[in-house]
């Protein structure tokens, strides 16, 4: 049997990064794809609870002779759908993306391709996330797509630890090809946010959230790092937050 | 100067835990409060990334001499709003809470409380999540008064590691008070989803998405174990989600 891989994204089901996906994915496995109708980019690791879901059945990949569905939800609400009510078996490999954008650093923290990729290792599922550093509608990917197909393989093959999942960006398109994967960490950094203020026709105050990425960490061993230096980047994530380190230190004082 | 602090939440700023949480601070510091003017449970580490954002004063806790704010946004928005916009001078401590519901063990990666004090730790902020295991609208918080002030006065005192947080579960109300604070670890486990669905008056499919907290740990050492045993459980939290175990296993193969 061929194994089961289930796809999502957190830019809509219609976004051209999925796509790409589903094609290399098609190579390796059986695909279902259970992704957002609407792009969910920046809703972290959200769930729909005061609201109802809706999915829907859709044709965006039948040519493939893929089943698709689409989802009124957030990416963690398509896994939690997908692996409990869609799917008649456990998938072998989740991945969520290609994002259109970077979710290296610490917009994974706000990242909704990741918080798929997450949720399927709540699930006990191996997971991985993959973006590229193209924010645009029409970003490059076909420069990723050796990368995505080899490391998709890997982790069928010899799996992930319980409770880890793997977040891979990929530099833009560039004349130079990748130079390949870069195991590294989750580089130290935030968004410096500034607020664009304006006032709507009825002269109400409203503001527009916009900031640029400042990187707080000279490391080489970083994802951004490995990013700026045309590598893809690998930082495996765990879903266990607490700090090992400090909290000895409490229990010890 | 008495310390600024800053208090958001998730469940909105008429909810009770928010105002129980303003009494608290008020005898510890200056507070200024920015939250959400709705509801936000389950918007994990969200951003309003496509809307604007808008922000009115409240006169919610002027008896009290206190500046509040409501946020059309995320607790995580609340936290960058107030950081980079409303307030004049950093503030000393982040409190977000108390919460209407359990943020332990793998709920917080779905917990807009924590987004909001894990954004303030992006923001080099000390900060604390706390929450209550009472999902009732009128929870019961007093007995989780003195803790609350414990705690919040500890970590203005003595600050908190770089990059780390705080997230604090106290038990549901009951005939024994509460036995004291235990430092812990996230607890293994998952919600187990279940998909109640139904049929709209037009015919239409539609879900409903309940689910119940699988507990996977049998460890003493685990927030779930605390709370079970009337312990407030302490996790400290960390915002690079790096699983660097795994990494120095990769990188030396």
């Amino acid at each position: 049997m061929k194994p089961l891989i289930l796809i999502t994204n957190d830019d809509g089901i219609t976004s051209k990064g999925i796509g790409f996906l589903v094609n290399i994915m098609h190579q390796i496995g059986e695909v279902v794809v259970v992704a957002p109708d609407s792009p969910q980019s920046g809703m972290g690791h959200a769930i729909t609870i005061h609201d109802p879901l809706k999915y829907y059945e859709s044709d965006i990949f039948s040519e493939l002779g893929i089943k698709a569905y689409q989802c009124s939800g957030t990416p963690a609400d398509c896994v939690k759908l997908a692996k409990n009510h869609i799917l008649d078996r456990l998938p072998d490999l989740v991945v969520s993306g290609v994002n259109h954008g970077s979710n290296s650093s610490v917009s994974i923290l706000y990242s909704g391709t990741m918080s798929a990729a997450l949720e399927a290792t709540i699930e006990g599922l191996p997971a991985l996330g993959f973006s590229v550093c193209d924010y645009s509608y029409d970003a490059e990917f076909d420069h990723t797509k050796e990368l995505v197909s080899e490391i998709a393989k890997k982790v069928i093959e010899k799996g992930l630890p319980s409770g880890t999942a793997l977040n891979v960006n990929f530099p833009k398109v560039s004349d130079e090809p990748i130079k390949g994967f870069k195991y590294c960490r989750q580089a130290k950094g935030k968004w410096q946010e500034e607020f664009d203020e304006r006032t709507d026709p009825s002269g109400r105050r409203y503001l527009w959230l916009t900031g640029k990425y400042v990187l707080f960490d000279e490391g080489n061993d970083t994802d951004e790092w490995a990013i700026n230096n045309n590598y893809a980047s690998v930082v495996p994530v765990k879903i266990d937050l607490t700090d090992h380190d400090y909290l000895q230190k409490l229990l010890s004082e």
